[in-house]
């Protein structure tokens, strides 16, 4: 997949996880985990669900009309439908989409696209984590000048500056990774919400389709109760804007002037040769920069309208496409800028000693202390993940 | 505390608990712990601890010259310390703000701040549920027409449509209490999180300030990793914006064409005597649309700078302050649209009968088995949290 | 280009005038232009600068590399002079880019592709207008219920309703017209802004690049001062939200229990076969709530740093794609949503009879003269424009 | 009015320009107007309109139950009119407050707190800009290190860094005060925006009001197209964000590390009692980096409901305030942090010197000639104002 400009602020893995064929596949696993539990619920005959399954393939649709279907009517869902009744026996078709609507497609096509786009991301986060706590533990008392305001202003020790950004970045993946698991479940309501034409086994189809789906179950559809995704919004923007901070640093470190770090890539520049520009967490800082305004995209829409919202929904499709990317650009951009990261410490005792001979204590105080308490808190971490 | 226009998206509460006196008072309580936590852990004699904690009064502070000061010098808190060092004895003045910088002083009063709003927030968001639930109780089998894009779409019952804000309500002040609870906590650091001056006695006395102001400690500092701010931002967002889901609904159910509910004191009109206005609701709505963006100004300030940040710590305090007040406005008004609201089951039914006359079915599907679900995770949760 | 989902808050059409293949030739423009005045001006011999010049095309190009280039240096300009150089004499290579930066061919091809986009979405913002000015016209006399905080308070008519948005319409179109015309010009300083390898010929070769493609040539620089992209989001998200404000009343209006209006082309559902959904007004809604964090996104990047920002403006590529691409989408849907509105003057009438009857006055007042004088001002408008 | 913790992003004429009292004040400026002219056009006789203006004085007003009102019935106006109605004569009554409706009132004072507000910070940014253009004269030929993605690139001039930005804010000025002068009018349509009480008096009365006012009249009323409100918001954005610019700047060049300028005023610190901070460049940040989200809650406002909004118009009242607020505190922190700032040209070219040793040409090329042109437009602008 490739993309100008935006692919510099994501990456081709989330691209290709996000992209119209990604949710075409989402949506025709919808439409086979409904026909597969129409099934077992005994809402479908046996033969018809498995026909239905076997034709939920995305090779056989008609990929330019079903956006065209969005564009027009508002939900890509009808087209969608249309075509896979026509790949089915007759007597099958009106198992098709059975007591769904376009919504509960969408939806739960969008909280698939979100799982396997934040998934490797997640994984990626764990790995940015893992290069911060080596350098915590590799600096845990390597002085520093601490800079606040950005003037020098006490002694600290990289460890410490690594230690802080590595426990902001575990809680923000623990954070996202929560609101994955445990919120971004199924949407399953039909026309309004009643699941009607389920009839006494809406509770019973309910827990069949989000089994096969392997997604955790609402207590009640949520149409227009759009809280789950803006936690989605907010936990994204927490995990962006840290590793933003990651970012700032490495490029604040990096500078001329400073010169403490310096990334194992350092871009050019098409006018200066010898430039050699920390790029990677620059790139960084840029997807950073976009979330922010994406996540209140999507807060703003929460208060959506009666049974279906006109407008508010619709907008989130893309907003959350793109809010996937930039996570995804940010991370990457975050471990390329960390990774190999050249940490040049005596410079960084240099600037101390100059910061001491103006008057300044020595003394790191309890920056080693407060490492240890972060890697203690990442190991503890890392052992109920496992 | 009279503001206009302000006032209309707040409550008299919530103002005077985010005002000037609010904050020079959780300030003060910082300074007291500090001192009483120093002389708990041995960094200060013991009368010297008593007698600085003695000092710590509002009423003592000269308000309008910390304002300057923060105005001036981008922190009350060098002001604030130095009429506090004035009024406790000169033996006492090296004791006092012992270890801390600004920040520490600043934040921890912001967390202190946010409680005090938020506890009364959180008590009136349960009570916003409540009437949910018995709406959904009592409208458990009340016919109404589902409409979907605003357009009439299926049968439901009123209760399953307050049963599915109930669940959302709900959601939403679980996590905002665990943000409150879990998230909020102390800040301390000293100059650039080292704690320097407190020697090897730092964790202790980072422990004795948490204990003092019954506030969890943080791993390390956060001085600049502010995914905790961040997090109040998003599940603030999240529970304003299904609160202005609720009501929408009420607007947009008050229609004068659709007329199946009414707020129980309407606002009126300067130009039309008549007019019967769903004010409340309106104001929640206006309460709602507010804060998306101040989330994002929070959020959008997250990658912040080295040791301190140069501008986008500083832009926290104002806008955690509106965030603050325009939540409490969302619950205030929102509870005021609820209560007392006069339900007009027969306009439903009309509604309803012509809908099925036109050709819809009659069926109301699972309403009542969602009704049920959502009324009994409600109850769950207040065993939980009893 | 098929695009799920992002296309239906979309256009093929600003898809296509966004996309990769657009912003390269827009690129390989700039450098075209570059050549073609450094020939000019004489800092080139003039078969150097026609044999660049004739170089200067897309399909010579390595797309791929270009944005494998942007992802890892940050900026797409160093491939795509790298792959220019190759494709000229040797002898030409030192004179490819000429005292140029990535920033200037980045920025100015970003001039480029806005320009290119919105001129055609100018055009349908004019048809929008002129429906609504149609419809003034049509309707100026015809009685309608004037609804406030969405309740039926006094008469007006329905040609008043679409004269106010008529000038809205027109306004928002001018301001963003003006912007595009005046300040969306040339971006030329080469590496820090100094045009230093140009020597003394900078100016001329300034205003020769300028003349080259068209485009004002700024006072200096802008590098870092970004007010022209806040002013082009400024532009663009007034116009969206007009646009929007037009889709929300036919929304409104074509609520079931209202049914003054309906599109003349509404979509279906998935879920109810019958359902007649004002899908075009839904999307255009949908478009214009995307645009404001969009738009924010852009205006909270302009405290760029020092002669080239390390984030906010890297971040400005995909978001202003982005914002094109939603405008287009919300002149579109808007205009599909207006053209061949059906408008039901009986339902109309009738729902002022029973607000007359219910003791409101009949009188539309002043209604008609705003409506003559919105069209009159919309003529000047056309006078002016031709 | 002291405040804390919003005071430090703000100023005190500021709140003082958009307090409840100067809101009161405008709301009984718009009544005095609607008197006078409803006395001139002869909808009123001229004693009564004379009675009215009279009674228009701020002092007599229960702010209280104003600000209570407005916190009820989502308007203040309903009983201030009350109010202003108990303080005339019985005879004059019924011509206060005369064709007009809340909003007319509201909206009005709302431009009139914004034009009383913003001319002084007009006024400020004027100074700011003569404080860059004084720089830029000054040092129009010393040589400084330019720095792109903050890393060290090519030379060019102190003069010509202060020169754009001088251009960018007087742009930035010239548009917000052309928003103000000729976008912030009357606002006048009574309940639907007929002026149907006015007759066949309804233009004569808009002119009047607006000659009263000083203010411009609209085409047709604006109730519900708030293009006017996004225009301001993004003026007002553009300038927050360019004197953003300007202090980002001082703040990077103060860094111990470069040390190439310095505050006049530095702020100190509660931990480090030798720092020198560069508070007020951090304050005009902090503000800068509060406005965007604002914006953005007033763009997202645009699409209001039909005749009056329910919820995005009251959201607009205590943003715009927030935003004056904002902004005059971005201008007063700009040209603290201006204002008397020390340059140390020594170090600046020592730093070039370096570059230049390092292999960098230390040719300035044209950033004198760039000088002079924004010393040029800054001239000629000052001769357009004046």
């Amino acid at each position: 997949v490739s993309e100008l400009p935006g692919g510099a602020t994501s990456t081709p893995e989330s691209l290709a996880t996000t992209g119209s064929a990604a949710w075409v596949t989402a949506m025709l696993d919808v439409e086979r985990a409904l026909a597969l539990a129409a099934g077992r619920v005994g809402l479908a005959p046996d033969a018809v669900a498995t026909a239905i399954a076997a034709a939920c393939r995305p090779d056989d649709i008609d990929l330019d009309a079903v956006v065209r279907c969005a564009a027009e009517q508002a939900t890509p869902v009808i087209e969608l439908v249309h075509q896979l009744r026509a790949l089915v026996p007759e007597s099958a078709r009106p198992y098709v989409h059975l007591a769904a609507t376009s919504q509960d497609v969408v939806d739960t096509a969008m909280v698939l696209v979100t799982r396997r786009t934040l998934g490797p991301v997640l994984d990626q986060t764990a790995a940015v984590a893992e290069l911060l706590a080596e350098s915590a533990t590799t600096y845990r008392d390597a002085p520093q000048v601490g800079r606040t305001l950005l003037q020098d202003g006490a002694v600290t020790t990289y460890g410490a500056a690594c230690a802080t950004r590595l426990v902001a970045v575990d809680d923000a993946r623990t954070r996202l990774a929560a609101v994955v698991r445990d919120r971004l479940g199924l949407q399953l309501g039909g026309a309004v919400g009643t699941l009607a034409p389920a009839g006494d086994r809406a509770e019973a189809y309910l827990a069949a389709v989000g089994a096969e789906l392997g997604l955790p179950v609402p207590v009640t559809a949520w149409h227009t109760t759009r809280g789950r995704v803006g936690e989605l919004a907010g936990a994204c923007a927490v995990l962006a804007g840290e590793l933003g901070g990651v970012a700032r640093d490495v490029v604040l470190l990096s500078q001329s002037a400073i010169g403490e770090v310096e990334v194992a890539s350092p871009g050019g520049s098409s006018a200066m040769p010898g430039k050699r520009n920390p790029s990677s967490a620059v790139l960084a800082l840029a997807c950073a920069h976009r979330v922010p305004g994406l996540a209140a995209s999507l807060l703003a829409g929460l208060p959506q309208e009666l049974q279906r919202s006109a407008g508010a929904w619709q907008a989130e499709w893309g907003t959350v496409t793109d809010l996937l990317r930039l996570v995804a650009g940010a991370t990457h951009h975050t471990h390329r800028a960390l990774d190999g990261l050249r940490v040049d410490t005596g410079r960084m005792r240099a600037h101390v000693d100059a910061l001491v001979a103006a008057g300044a204590s020595a003394d790191p105080g309890a920056a080693g202390v407060f490492v240890d308490r972060a890697l203690a808190a990442h190991r503890d971490l890392g052992k109920v993940a496992s």
